[in-house]
């Protein structure tokens, strides 16, 4: 560890609209932690979200906080119950570390901790930032054809490999997604994945449904039209728009699942009837819990592209730009890369 | 089958308002159906709102219509596939007859089946009659010990057992109930049969909240008072009134289940972010399939008790008053007896 | 109708060993059914074993039967129940027909009917015949890209695609296979099109595990060499061998499944600490149900090769040269075409 | 803490035969520890098997071990991190604690975690102590109703409520349960709170069949007699015994579950083709995970009875004749009492 530097460049938010740069020390691993270089950070909407209103509901930016929470890179330092032999790792972060003994954890749904303290959700700091400890095991192992950005991406692709399984996605499915912003485009590659052949995606935005189209999308919609699809097995809502969620509820066939991943308003108006008649079971997704080897497995193997979604990387230096550029016409996945 | 007369009296609901006792032709059944002399049919809150209103829905009752789909009886003729040492079993009704040859039916759902034909829904004629033809295998048998009531009972009995089923109600659960009408407290009285240890039961009406402790609620709760619960691990709403939903959505753990059984308004204020948040699976019931032999079951052994909810009972030329009857104050469950 | 012959060839086995070609007349179809004229027979193990022996287990061939039962063809005439527009649609046949009454059919496991009229089972008759009268829902649509030896062997990838769910196949498993036979190599393909990413089959033949490296195995072990797999999140045997039972059980992780598909001993010797140290959950399978869509899907999509299947062809006069040659080295399936 | 004394007394088995008392240090409870003071402990037969083998298969004690893991008691110290207000509580301990890290504990297996440290397993002590520390939320607490005997007992309730769960006993369920010891007439119990109906228990010892009717059984059989049972949804060996087990899959109905509770011969003759024709489903149980507060409710509500298991006390300087008497006829469960 001779070679680590005592201080690191860090990107804090330190209220709404205002990002500087800041130097601190590098983080020294707790005994069953992992100090990681970070190579690669995507920028997801909820980081952009804090750095415009200072908040995602309740959760208020009142002391300065570091964003990012997609973030790979390869293990520099080892606690000292890790296997010093991990230095070297490439690894892909999953950025909530839960209290492993309440019963949600012990249960195996360790996303529901209510103790769980996730990367650049105040006050836990995330990854925009050269260095960052976190325990071992929530450091995954990935392998070398896997770029840097691809071990980045690993956590939004966990979000999507999430909402598949809770959507029941399988072989012979037919999925309707809307909404083909960064995490729709990657629950369609899931979908495919997962065997599903007719995978359909919606959207306003004409080009954002050409890249589903790339994507795997074996049919795309205009969601301001008049064009629909019925009797899908599953609905996985990734936009957060009660006017999609309730076109994709009465497309959902009976006894079929309808599942909501993107965060829109707090209330929606539910067809209350449809759930009934036809037995629809609907549920939402909270982050992700235990797929991080899925969907690293997915990514090595080709079946899913995640080095395709990269449409723009800025320094540490310019995390300010990077989230202004995050969400523009034509970008699907601004990235930050630390080391740069 | 020398002895059975050629024609009955039958109760039929001509419009909104209008009901009329009719001689009919005795049915005969068909090669795979039993003919059952009727000895006790319950009134549900559907068969009062056909009555009042003439329609519920998109089901409109534009031809007359006999009403009724809560039976049992007593088996008196075979259809010529039907073994003939059926006739003098006691059964209970299920009174919707699927296709059999749809997905839904195949795959074990056919409840959902879309050619179901269904007792008291337009155009399929109900229980009101002396007799009715029936396809033998939604025939069940009873034991003795099951009254003539109960054995009608068996019917709303069967929409409790399929509410805990999607519910997963089980040992150790802790169960909300919203609604203490007939299906809510037979919720109660099943949550408590498979091993559940709290029952909460809320309603506005304090004597149904008594009829619920009676019946094996663990606690009751004024829904218009300000007591509330937290934490259960199911909520199932048998009141059909949004505030109740929302407020029994508020009170279930991380991971927990929102069945709702009772049909409101058609459409619900929903609040998505606790659906998301706590990954609630929230789903509905439509009628139920395969749960008459575990019904009957919880009936026979004592675990449900069915004869205690008879509030009143009415002979086939009162059809009108029974109607009239049910759901008024103090009254659980209305009984017509087409043989008395 | 017209046009339809009176009688047709149909080739019959006698007993043991005995194959003649018969004149019989064509079927008339039922209310409920289609007549479908045969294109295509795939050949199974139980056809050559019912040839070979006059029974397998308790089934015993004591009249003349027809074998046969993985068959596609074209309807030709409907029952009166049925839409005529269907007569032209190609299909593959489900053999198997229950009764549709019974519980375990109506709880959607109608393959585990004990009244199911299975094709080629004592005294069911098969489908080496040039016309076959079945259920209208059991002939199941086959979209054009489908050649008729592919709608014959939906039959087989049905049984495949049956194993993969109860094995749990997913995105990212880790599948050992036993056997790769014909319904071992469809297996491996389908295991891979439900994103498994490790998919090993053992066998002892080099060239049977070269084909299945061929179709999407990742990697093969030589069953009788010390090579082995450990930690696979499903073993399923298709090969009946008990030593390779035993060697799979044993390289399943804790709480992975296996599932037996292969026809073998009536006893196994079951390594019974490893499944309960391990909680290892074991099942067989017996046909399947409810999968016919996906096969199709699966194969129309081009995810699951079924042609490249097919070794040798044979016509209805040819069967015995058939039987005899079903299962010879180098052979994967061989096909008998009713109509050539 | 300054009421607790330095040392405690401990009884220890030196080798197979040989149980010692000893005077040890009162250990310090870690962080996230409680320190209990024991009350009381059952004696399983794998304390038994200890004691007469020195060994269970691969686990030996080739040191001093301290037995027994069924215990209960009274927290009255505090580790750091655990609120201080637990002290007094009283509590049932779960006796093996996981390492939270590895995929068994994150997917909510921990009973499988190859690293668990588990009561009276070599090298682990267990509970025939005066004093053990145990983490904080593997110390259940008990409500005052349950006495300290079934606090102890808690623990092989454990064991049935995840066996019942493992076999999907529910409302209606007919279950076929072999062998009367401890965990079979719980497995009985429980199967009863969990609404099933029919519970059949077989043994070839009549005392103890006679407790199993008067604990819920409705119905026993003589397991050396030619009396069956067939159809049951559910088969749960509690013998270990190769002939029952047989017995017991033939009754099983199809699509029925197996479940291997009483660990036996390591490798058992299995029937196949029931297996196979049936697709029964035939797991194992290792311990138990999440059950204990569903076992601490079902014994607190009085649905389990389980003091009515103690057949025989004994103090911590007669564990070697508590040993001997254990599992002797008559005796249903021994108990030793630390501070008696």
């Amino acid at each position: 560890m001779s070679e680590l530097p005592a201080t690191m460049r860090v990107s804090v938010l330190e209220s709404a609209g205002t990002v500087v740069l800041q130097e601190r020390l590098v983080p020294t691993p707790g005994p069953d932690e992992v100090l990681v270089r970070i190579g690669s950070v995507g920028i997801c909407g909820s980081d952009v979200h804090y750095y415009r209103h200072g908040r995602i509901g309740s959760y208020v930016v009142d002391s300065p906080l570091v964003l990012g929470h997609e973030a790979g890179g390869t293990i520099v330092a080892t606690g000292s119950e890790v296997p010093a032999d991990r230095v070297g790792e490439r690894v892909a972060l999953e950025p909530g570390v839960p209290c492993r003994r309440c019963r949600q954890c012990k249960e195996g749904r360790y996303n529901l901790c209510p103790d769980i303290r996730f990367f650049a959700t105040p006050p836990v700091d995330g990854a925009f930032a050269e260095f960052v400890a976190i325990a071992a095991d929530f450091a995954h192992p990935v392998p070398a054809q896997l770029s840097a950005h691809a071990a980045a991406l690993i956590e939004p692709l966990a979000v999507a490999v999430w909402a598949c399984g809770k959507a029941g996605v399988g072989a012979g499915s037919r999925v309707l997604i809307a909404g083909a912003g960064p995490v729709g485009l990657l629950v369609a590659q899931v979908s495919r994945a997962l065997g599903a052949l007719e995978v359909t995606v919606s959207d306003v935005a004409a080009d954002r449904l050409a890249t589903a189209r790339r994507l795997g999308a074996t049919r795309t919609l205009d969601a301001a039209g008049s064009d629909t699809v019925v009797g899908v097995d599953a609905f996985i809502d990734c936009s957060g728009a009660e006017v999609a969620v309730r076109a994709g509820i009465a497309a959902v066939r009976p006894a079929g699942r309808v599942v909501l991943v993107g965060m829109g308003a707090a209330e929606l108006l539910l067809p209350l009837s449809l759930v009934q008649e036809r037995e629809l079971v609907l549920t939402g997704t909270f982050r992700y819990a235990n797929v991080y080897p899925t969907a690293i497995a997915l990514a090595a193997s080709g079946r899913v592209q995640l080095d395709i979604m990269v449409t723009s990387r800025f320094g540490l230096e310019d995390v300010r730009s990077a989230l202004e550029a995050s969400g523009t016409a034509g970008s699907i996945k601004t990235i930050v890369e630390p080391g740069r």
